[in-house]
């Protein structure tokens, strides 16, 4: 037992995260139970080593060549004394057993369940206080985005009174692709299944209800509200077309699938659906999977956090993380890994688009210019000038890809031959390039 | 001392934050350290009480009245016995000298000093380790938004090889300022000023060196490559006009002064200056004085935060969150606040602007419609229509802030005077509304 004094605080001795191993146990072996194998087999990739020491499935005789040792039997799975169970069969029955069962007997349980946790969040925490354990979900709200621990151990960070959010990533993707073009709502979620955004039975995040049970479960998490997810007022996309999204651009804003809850007079207000979001506010700049949350405190002003909504890669990395925290106490997280870093010195940005301005540029037409470039191997995306004949004495391009070097030889050589003055900056690439 | 195994796991012991105080040691009362003891009086507010139990300050017959006992004798002070000092002075001396001091005496230190960390962030480290103690630095970067302390303590999540962002709220705000409309740097930084978001003398925010300490510590802090921040390759904002700005935006995007790293290659590639930033990029949306980061990581997608750059309320805020985890163990983290919640049903959305849809509205002119609303309390902020007389048979509207019943009443009237189908969503309200 640590020695703890009235504020609980432990001694802080030199824990390194690299002696060791965690082994876990794993309840299901899905798309998640397998992606999280996966990413623990790579053992030079964390700190302590993650042994997959056995998998709970319904009929152990159908699999097999499995990663792991697996059986149909949870007493046998908890008996062999695993560290931490990760939980990743979804839905309620016969996770909530389980969990239960794991809690109990002292083991903490990593999950990603939402549905579990929105409906039974109480029971299984006073589950865990009674086994003297915890109960960690840092991937059930923003599946590839850690915040919610973050929140919980920060108290004033957690002084939460107001949520908005886009939490549910295939009907942002079905919004965004209706919005750049797609004919209508179920030629979008076609498209969504197709590249693997959404499941083969979408009707839970059409509906609504995916992003009412993570709106449940984040109100009870940072507020001391109760709410049941079927008494969110909840609206699904199913209502728009092609048109209102259009309209809403010409407003200045764009329509996203919300999810929005605000306790700061100590009653509840809240909804689930889509709403329209001025062009100002962070939730509308999110791209097609993404998900986003903007938390506004009593204290300070809103923090936001984005980044993949779901996928198993993104869930699994979230859920190991989650199995690294409920055994590596982690009293002195600023401490930089491996103390002496080595010294380097950077180098300055190499291959880039560059934004460039040419002034004083009136001796020499626009074509020439782009050919001068592009003797250079630098190649326009796009140049202000509408009327390519002549050249106006100031003049912007932005170019695709190239190596520094070459866009500052051609200016070089530019400003030779012109006598012109050329600035130039980076871009950030595009997501796509 | 604590029992922890080979991994260090520790008993997991129930620990309530609301269980005793903590003492706090202030290096300095300025406007950081003035909001830290105006913060750490409200106890309500946060689970332990903080008492401020001295501040050093040059000359402590010059403050009478002061929030707390003064002493310009840091011996003293240390003497006392706090559980946690903070060091709000800035710049390097003789902030490392007492930190260290503090250090190797075994007291843990929060700081949100960027210079200092990034000079000397090494033998910090190391004398917090001779000390057996932390030192935690959350507000060093973001001020406003946690999440250095979440990805050092998440091995996968702060596997980080490439970092995007704005880590200085003036030039951006002074970008935002002339891209909106200010002729020119010297008038939008005079804005800047004007309401708090500069100092007086911002030459360090205008030549990027600001940004350039905060990138210095985050290569640091999330890699293993120790950089000099004047080795940082580092373009001022000032080179600017707001000419550029406006081709920006007709090229995509938007040019911001922006942070890069990326240590893909065990190489380091970094730059601090104005860079062309895509629309489609979180870092184009950010407002005002707001900073924002992007974290590519190894095995995950990219994750964003973003919020407030500056400010002394939120650097206080973020500030007695780390001495709160400095002293109070976090193997909980997902607890949810009083375990057994207060049922509630959440009411739907009261006051917002509403977008709405008008299907079949033929029979009505366009201000009729405009007037019913009116009778209803409900008024236009924008509509579809441009010509004014007749209304196309579907027409869409953005209202200002009302009632939802008032506009419900003004949809069923129009309904039942013209026989429409109408669609009503709510909207976000805009940042300054």
């Amino acid at each position: 037992m640590p020695v703890r004094d009235q504020i609980g605080r432990i001694d802080t001795t030199a824990v390194r995260h690299d002696a060791g191993r965690i082994r876990v146990a794993l309840l299901g072996l899905g798309k998640v139970g397998t992606a999280v194998s996966r990413l623990a087999a790579r053992s030079d990739i964390m700190g302590p080593i993650i042994d997959i020491s056995g998998a709970l499935v319904r009929d152990a005789s159908q699999r097999p060549g499995a990663c792991c040792p697996l059986t149909s039997d949870a007493t046998t799975l908890f008996d062999s004394g695993p560290d931490v169970v990760v939980e990743v069969l979804g839905g309620t029955e016969p996770a909530r057993q389980l969990v239960l069962a794991a809690l109990e007997r002292g083991i903490p349980v990593v999950t990603a369940n939402k549905t579990l946790v929105a409906a039974h969040g109480e029971e299984l925490l006073a589950a865990a206080e009674r086994g003297d354990t915890a109960l960690r979900y840092e991937a059930a709200v923003i599946a590839g985005v850690p915040f919610l621990g973050t929140l919980a151990r920060r108290p004033l960070a957690g002084s939460i009174r107001r949520i908005e959010a886009v939490l549910n990533g295939t009907t942002n993707f079905v919004l965004s692709e209706l919005e750049a073009g797609a004919a209508d709502l179920c030629t979008a979620l076609a498209d969504a299944e197709r590249r693997g955004f959404a499941e083969p039975d979408p009707s839970k995040d059409v509906s609504g209800t995916d992003a009412a049970e993570k709106l449940a479960l984040l109100v009870r998490h940072l507020g001391t509200l109760a709410v049941a997810t079927s008494d969110i007022p909840t609206t699904g996309i199913d209502g728009l077309t092609r048109l209102d999204l259009l309209r809403a651009i010409d407003f200045g804003g764009t329509l996203k699938p919300v999810a929005f809850a605000d306790w700061s007079d100590g009653s509840l207000t809240a909804f689930v659906g889509p709403a329209f979001v001025p062009l100002t506010h962070p939730l509308s700049n999110l791209r097609g999977a993404d998900n986003g949350i903007r938390v506004h405190g009593d204290h300070s002003p809103p923090v936001f956090f984005a980044g993949a909504g779901a996928g198993p890669d993104a869930t699994a990395a979230t859920i190991l993380d989650d199995v690294v925290e409920s055994v590596v106490p982690s009293d002195r997280p600023s401490a930089w890994r491996d103390r002496v870093g080595r010294r380097c010195c950077p180098a300055p940005l190499g291959r880039a688009p560059w934004f460039v301005r040419l002034q004083s540029i009136d001796r020499l037409p626009a074509l020439d210019v782009a050919d001068l470039f592009a003797s250079y191997g630098v190649w326009m995306r796009r140049t202000s000038e509408t009327d390519r004949r002549t050249v106006p004495s100031t003049t912007w391009l932005l170019t695709h890809p190239c190596p520094s070097a070459s866009v500052q030889a051609a200016l070089t050589a530019l400003s030779s031959a012109t006598g012109c003055r050329a600035s130039c900056w980076p871009s950030l690439e595009r997501d796509s390039d």
